[in-house]
């Protein structure tokens, strides 16, 4: 395998559409440029990519372009997990075939089962695939670290998770101390407290990318020991637009859309329905936002 | 449309599968027939028959089976809601090519939108097909009275809602009352309220498909005014199976694939992963059930 | 002290009032005096008890009386769980003063904290009483075995735990098989799976106070090894009567009261506000129902 | 009266407590004064006090203490809500004879009941009580605006709601336009999008209260036109603070007491159990976070 260990900063890319609601893969191809020019770690396709909203040709077509604009060049995270044992493992083999370097499996969730059933659950995805897994702790769906830890021994694949269930700083905590030699901890919930997972041991996180230079930042400085100065570039840079994008519904897609026209990176800030409609003192808070972090607008030059 | 209007028994086909887990179409045929033959006044596809453990090929095919299957004998109402608008368009279209006389569309509840938007999702789908829309109020998105009417009157293809949010009977008669010149009403939730709901208005149900003739009986001794008969029937045949089928988990699965196999409808009661395992405990307790309720089981006969 | 053990059927008593909504205290003891002539093994004063709508001089009326009525026949059983944990040990301590035999105690949820800060409620608790605790395991805030295990290891007086989160039956398995020799498991949720429960090993169930010799010739009948006579005795006298009552909303406590009201031992069905109101159709399911079981009212006789 | 309406800021007082967790009446007067000299509009007692942890004598002495410490400087508004009827016009009639301007009042939710049931109950503590009422829509338990219209309408002295469920931002947006002039709408949520909400109609906010200066800035600014200004004292002063609170559990209570306590406001920073211990990790990054706000902490002088 190409990427023995993924840690750092993973983006969850977003889906650029085109007006009529189209993948746009000029777009998803300068998105992909866009994040790997600024240093990330890795790539993931995810919920933060809309995947929910896709019918199976959607998803491979998604899948196919990320692949193919990534070139090799960082490891592509490809979110496969359902509501269905086979479905999921379905997914997962499409995605290992189509060239992801690693999935990201939501455990069951939609009827309730128990920790045996999910065990089993990630048992044949894992038997199915020869790439790493990284388990969800979602608040839909949450992982014990007991449990984290019996998926992990008896998971040949299984290798990463993701923390994001609440009270999440402390949840990273408590899956480090219990599970760390045995599963890597990645922080998630959108990177707002990327630096507080870093001082717990978590080995990277996966935030949105539309701002990959600092989150890289972050990571550098505080990975060199600047945990100041890391301190100093997210209050900066993230900690608005993350409080912006938090305030309910699904408004960080539009966000983090606009925040990439503005930079020129994707053509259209198009969300798929169902999104929340903007209105116009909504767009105005954030055209405000949008001006104070990226003072000069680049136009999109496909 | 051969079917101006659906009203009465309407159960959702569980999903045969074979012992690896196929989709076994044989017994499938046959539980349809069973059904038809006990004067079921429909037949439904939906959470009950595991649609959200398929991929879009074995969608198709169940879906292709059932509508062969019933040969226009009764109306076939297929589940087509999604996460996205434009999958559900996709779901549903794809169901009115391959038969369906009518769709069952839950509301999106993936990430939490207004009542515009929800309004925005069934308007994109009554503009895509030429059948009707059951709309589905349940407990992860409920739909309140005001939003059921507003949909009604802009979507000219929203003509049914089935009700299960708690409480199912107030909710119901709520229904009927301020919704109930523009929509008919089905009531829902396993029908363990099916009497106190046609006493409130509603026009049918859609319960398991396991026991057809007892929901078929219940119906028309209410109908015709024999409400005690009526009562007779549901607590002699149905309220033990429901009391047992709603301890938690999705047993209830399993109950009724056991009760189908022991009248000799379908071949096995497997049921796909990820489902709760029967301990012997719990397998004694079905089995108790099950031979009251069936003392001479039949042979599965193809 | 007296009950060395407590086992069995221990009723939770509702809480009748007089027209104006105060405490009826003949009623009280009436309501008392017809449960220990069912037999049962220990009475509670609980949520059934509406106790989450009293003052603290409310509920030392309540105590008062029902302690004074039992006048020692059976142990009484009082809730005193509560958001904060000083205030849970002057509950706690009221009630032994009062002369309280047990106490069961819900586990802090209105903010969320870990399993270190429950235990430590639970071990101030126990240090302040004499008399033992049952824990209880509920939807709003779940007790998994290991922290039960913990809690009883931790605290002399915690002795007992009422299991009421689904799926029941199989969360009181896992609680006996897991926390048995640490514990004695109670059953709860009304006592809808009364009979499953003792089949894993509950020692008792806690279920309302309106049909007490049911409930007692259930056990009588299920501990001589008469399975199916129990069977036959629930599904004839409770399951209607459960099913009645748990299609949403309060409903419980009007179907109990009136059932009580019906047999000559309370004299009104006053439920305290805010209750959900009943129409016209619902009170006669209720007078339907309340006939079938109940054919010749009684009439109370202060 | 004296206060013919509230608006701006209006801070939940923390309760100051002892090393042994009893009320500490020095802190609370300083606490009161502290915040009155800072500019606020008025004082609150709710959530944010640690109410659910109090009996009803203690419930007393803060309200009391309180009371005399404000002395009439601006209105004091007290959280009367309960989950019985009589128990909630017990505590607001309590609140209104120790001196409360205001009441705070939550909708029943232990037992879910509908909106005729819960109009029912603002009406009886309206007609008990001769203070206005703030409603309270809460994640718990929401208010539509067509449920708030209704209570405004028929209940005397419902004049106020604070509205706190999500989207947050949006849901104040709606509620303006539908019961802007029937209610008097404040925002909440810890004060987070304090300035979105203005925009969009609000007439206050509740804040914590360890920060008063900055929201009143905050608000000074922006009721004189000085948007960018107030947004550059929240982002500057309260967003950090804000962001660490909010990481789940119930840290926050810690934090800003911390805050009173290093700018000699309260003497200790004591929260009653049960409350999430602090690790060193966390309190470093407290300390990190304080340090920057207060580079020289005060003394407490009693």
């Amino acid at each position: 395998m190409a990427f023995p260990s993924i840690r750092g900063v993973v983006p969850i890319l977003v889906t650029p559409f085109d007006e009529a609601g189209r993948i746009d893969e000029a777009s998803l191809k300068r998105l992909v440029d866009f994040n790997i020019a600024a240093g990330v770690h890795g790539l993931g396709v995810a919920i933060g990519s809309e995947v929910f909203k896709f019918n199976e040709a959607e998803r491979d077509t998604v899948i196919r372009s990320v692949v193919a604009a990534v070139n090799g060049r960082v490891p592509v995270v490809i979110n496969s997990g359902a509501a269905g044992t086979d479905l999921a493992v379905h997914y997962s083999r499409r995605a290992e075939e189509l060239g992801a370097d690693a999935l990201m499996v939501i455990p069951p969730n939609f009827m309730p089962v128990g920790a045996e059933e999910i065990a089993d659950y990630y048992r044949q995805i894992s038997r199915a695939v020869s790439i790493p897994i990284f388990l969800q702790d979602v608040v839909q769906a949450p992982i014990p670290p007991a449990l984290a830890r019996r998926i992990a021994e008896e998971c040949e694949h299984a290798r990463y998770i993701k923390v994001e269930t609440v009270p999440v700083v402390s949840k990273v905590a408590d899956m480090v101390r219990e599970v760390g030699e045995a599963l890597t901890i990645f922080g998630g919930a959108g990177g707002s407290y990327f630096i507080e997972e870093m001082r717990r041991g978590s080995a990277g996180t996966m935030p949105f990318c539309s701002q990959p230079a600092a989150f890289v930042e972050v990571w550098n400085r505080f990975q060199s020991g600047d945990a100041a100065g890391a301190r100093d570039v997210f209050d900066r840079s993230i900690m608005a637009v993350n409080r912006l994008g938090q305030q309910g519904g699904d408004l960080f897609y539009a966000l983090h859309k606009q925040l990439l026209v503005r930079q020129g990176v994707i053509r259209t800030a198009v969300v798929r329905s169902p999104t929340l409609r903007l209105n116009p003192t909504t767009q105005a808070e954030i055209d405000t936002l949008l001006a104070a972090l990226v003072p000069t607008p680049r136009q999109f030059d496909a």
